[in-house]
């Protein structure tokens, strides 16, 4: 898939981003590991140079993986050299470590889902490793919780890290909302498909209804019918399809199709992030090594999973916040430049490290993406 | 192109919309014209039935456009019978009735823009015919209009008609910002082509990038080179490019890397909306019969030339109002399915008729479109 | 379709023959009716000079079919002055006309083709005109002509006209085989298809297999299922098909993977020309009005149908004769570049007028081509 | 690229070839390694099941190399333990088993092509391995040895191993012609070059055009311009490009354009043979090591370098011989379902096995194809 990385290019790419805009600019007579790697693992950077072309990373054999380690060995002692070293480095410097550090962390989500998504066109069908289960349980009903209209003010606060598209904050009118208690199970969305919902024109997007017809969907990425059972592809490999499960791996096309069936429609952004928990909430990331969502729990004081388990879909296209300016220079392209034909997807997963994500973090990807941790949680007009 | 249509194709459309939702849900006894047009003529209402594949309409040579007049007459008579009729239509048909009014507009509209795009595509660069031509004049430097921070209530009020996605009125918050005077000329947008624009990958958006590299795009559509000199193909065939003309026929790709460009942005559609005058105004529509940009007045009294001469890309992805409902059945269609890959443009051009547009009017298409009257109008926060 | 042009551009493009090979060259003070159609008319003479793109000829509106007609007028009367003028034209001159009448025979062909192809995708399948029908009989059951091995003249002797593919007359060597009483029917190729012939890959070649898979064909072009009976669309309309007519529209792909079905093979070129008749014999060709295959004949005499009725793919790829040479100029392009990747073709249609037609004869498509009239003869190895 | 696989699928699959068509069907009680590589490692056999797809090929990370080299090692104890085995085995599955050896020399090949194209795209420019460097010297003018006309008999005996394809042995008429004393030498296809060959048209088949200019080709595939002077990706790394070199890596378009260009012609298939020598001849094999074509000596007494060195484009598309039969079952896929849309190429090359080549061998590639060790030598006919 073009939209996928090797696990030896993220090694190589994360190193290359300290080594760019850390060593490089800030460390006197470092001298680059080999200084062809600065075409090979740039990979958006057009103010800083070249790139080699995304869907031929998969194409590169070499350097080898062996030399890829050595290059982060190299990147990552010289870091510490630099934060070590003799004069203490700058403010702005370490802001941007910080970024990289952050940088890393979402690349440790990218690489998970890109295995997954390899080793789902492998008819071996490999396990990345083998993950506990969840023990079966009772999921309640949808739950509603009510917000009532008012001007909000929402990004971030800038106390603390975040990324430069979570600012500046600033105001918001949201009508009164209602959102849903849990996020939508499998057992739910089978029901849609069983309705009919993948043929059912009026419920889907222009667009989206093209892409499914083109794509011939007919269930979420990974789901597949085999002796009269679903199965799905998991990173621990083949499973039975849990129906308390919430359903995974669908793209905002289908998360809007299924909300309009429902009655319902996805959150806007403004919405999520009034009724979402503060930073520290949530459960089921990365550090739990579950790599797969969980059933909701039974609790009733507030919309649960909001913050990690699985990614989700808005209804609101990723754009500028008012007053937004990207930074200066090259990092200037790291979100900015996207802004547009994106949905933003909210709250992090099961895949995302519980540092990395807080309430007011946009994550965005095309409106037909799917191989994500992405889920749905379904809003409502107040009545 | 294929989102083009043949001049034949819209005159059936537009007879087809009122013989579908009118006479042949409302006229006891009512005869199609020809039970086949039914499928031949629906443009994308997937609720009434299939369709004709739309890049598949330039191959209809049959029906003969003398046979695709008679089928207006035929549907003509028949509407006004009904109209006169012994019982008085309903309140809903009458509804509908003003909404095939009005869509017949648009229509008159694309049919324009089509033409021209056809024409261009032809060696032998027909006229349509010959339109007026505007004596030049100076075009003063672009001045900005300033707008207090506030509470604003944007969308239609339900006095009077609105398409479904003007409404509900709600209120936005919109930042202090600034709105410019004038449309962007020609001669700007020369001296940002000059300076490199289409070369400098740090001023567009990364979709936009990807466009015009692979598309080869280096100025706006229907310019090009003759001798030394620009010329632009416009309905009164090709004409050499005039510099105090407003820039005409660019994406908003291209609006929004000249604005960066420009140390500026393009403005919301809230921005917009609080910034343009009422109903009535503007100059320069469909029924001045230049179908040409003209240059802007010297006036200073306020923004000019924001309803009528081009449509103007907003920076505002195309989406739903908070509360929006389409309505029920096929007429559902009719807006609310595109809310996704779309940008919003603002204001009516010279090829729409004036009692087509108001300040709450939404226009829409995807980013790299180009074949719209679309031109530029800046905006900036406030100081 | 991208291989089809409409029928306004055969009439220009045939015009534009005689006036560029002709009046340009030979006849002092010749002026063009339009320089500007010299781009629109010329089709692929690369030498000639650039042409409007093959796809865009369906866009063009203008010129009108009047003005087309008036530059045919305009042509046929320069050339009737040409011929009875002052000074008697040159023998190379005369030559050049003879091309020109034969080309124009060719598009009078693909005239015929295109307009079925467009009609085809009108879903009010218009009829070109009523045509004969041909009264049912019996087929009889394939018989086999012998051919003994020996040394074989093949190619044109040069005593009259012939296209410049067809020469040098030159030697073959061809074992013993035996050739077809008559082509293969709809009742036949009915039978390949319910064996489930379009599902079984060791009936294919690899590019067939690819080809027919891609585009999901399971039946000639054309064909239609109906209310449980075959339909076919023809020049006169959608028809029932007829099992007594032989099968049409086909594919090489398709009729190579009938032949193995069969346990024949197509004929090679030279194989078909050894047992065509000469110049003359034939039936139902376009002067006939049938614009149809007809059934074969109840004669015992020989391989019937040889010419007319249906092109038969051959075995042969397109390739050049030993000692060929392309004459030299414009008029080298008519031939020779297209001597790879296409298939021969040998003895004409019902679309072909019969003054055009020879046993040595060389028509070329590219394998996966249907929309010419093409059909099956089959051979096989001597027993 | 498509039309490449990474080397341990060729591992795989020349594993695969002997497991299925020998050990799974001749040795009682043989186990398959693991069962899901039939699928994996299958490349076209359609009677024996269904295949990976070869564009995934690539994402195939799973068998590690090590399962795949058990894999091999696995196969190869069971041929042995068959062959050296109670009971003898029959003369057809040694047929098959020496069928498997050829099968693997191919396999040989294409993996040092393979891998070649792989590295090329590699930014850091890979060296498969150190070659030794051939010493400079003078090439002669081309000579030209001549042929008089003739029956020939052209295909294989018989007598020792070939591919079913250069069967049965049969008669060609051969007219008088020459061919030429060497292969074509990048000195000379500069000279092309730098006479405009890449943009005339009136040099190149249609479709050789179309794809020149489609794919911006100019030069052959793997030279790049460097400071002032011509680079080639080798096997050994990137090295400066030798004029004495006979040109490598052209297309049949390019080696045609070439040719006319040069006012001489590609050979057929059977004049190549008749101007072949026996097996045993010719020289630079992949024995030799240098994976890479070498000048021409400067001997007199015949065309040299006919076997090894560079294959050689022929005139002659792929078909089948008159009377060729494939053999029944799964092997008769192996060449026969490719007769469409190639081109012979004929003699081997330095990555060629010196035992797998004979005069009668023919290779076969789309015309596009430029990434085997494919060159050109020319040939006329007779003065």
């Amino acid at each position: 898939m073009p939209d996928a990385s090797p696990t030896k290019w993220h090694l190589g790419h994360t190193s290359w981003f300290f080594e760019t805009f850390i060593l490089d600019r800030e460390l006197p007579g470092y001298r680059r590991f080999d200084p062809q790697y600065a075409i090979l693992f740039n990979s958006y950077y057009n103010t800083v140079g070249p790139q080699h072309p995304r869907p031929e990373r998969g194409l590169l054999t070499r350097p080898s993986l062996d030399e890829v380690r050595a290059y982060r060995g190299h990147v990552d002692r010289a870091v510490l050299g630099f934060l070590e070293g003799a004069s203490t480095p700058s403010r702005p410097s370490l802001e941007v470590l910080r970024i990289g550090l952050h940088h890393e962390q979402q690349h440790q989500e990218l690489l998970l889902t890109d295995v997954k998504h390899l080793f789902s066109r492998n008819p071996l069908h490999p396990a990345y490793r083998e993950c506990p289960e969840t023990p079966a349980g009772d999921v309640k009903p949808v739950g509603w919780h009510h917000y009532p209209e008012g001007l909000q003010w929402t990004g971030h606060t800038g106390d603390g890290f975040s990324f430069d598209n979570e600012t500046p904050r600033h105001r918001v009118f949201v009508e009164a909302f209602e959102i849903a208690s849990r996020q939508v199970t499998n057992a739910e969305f089978l029901a849609f498909i069983e309705a009919g919902g993948y043929d059912r024109a009026e419920l889907w997007l222009s667009d989206g209804w093209t892409a499914v017809n083109s794509a011939r969907l007919t269930v979420p990425l990974y789901w597949e019918r085999h002796d009269g059972a679903w199965r799905t592809h998991t990173l621990s490999g083949l499973h039975t399809l849990r129906l308390d499960e919430p359903v995974c791996h669908v793209s905002y096309y289908e998360a809007d199709a299924y909300a309009r069936w429902a009655g319902a429609r996805l959150p806007t952004e403004a919405e999520w992030e009034v009724a979402s928990p503060g930073q520290g909430g949530g459960e089921n990331f990365l550090e739990d090594g579950r790599l797969h969502p969980v059933p909701a729990p039974p609790a009733d004081d507030g919309p649960a999973q909001l913050l990690g388990n699985l990614w989700e879909w808005t209804q609101s296209p990723y754009a500028a916040y008012p007053g937004y300016a990207p930074p200066d220079g090259a990092l200037g392209e790291y979100n900015g430049k996207f802004m547009c034909n994106q949905m933003v997807l909210r709250g992090g997963s099961c895949a995302t490290p519980r540092s990395h994500i807080r309430g007011t973090y946009r994550n965005f990807f095309p409106p037909d993406a799917r191989w994500q941790f992405s889920g749905i949680r379904l809003a409502r007009d107040a009545r």
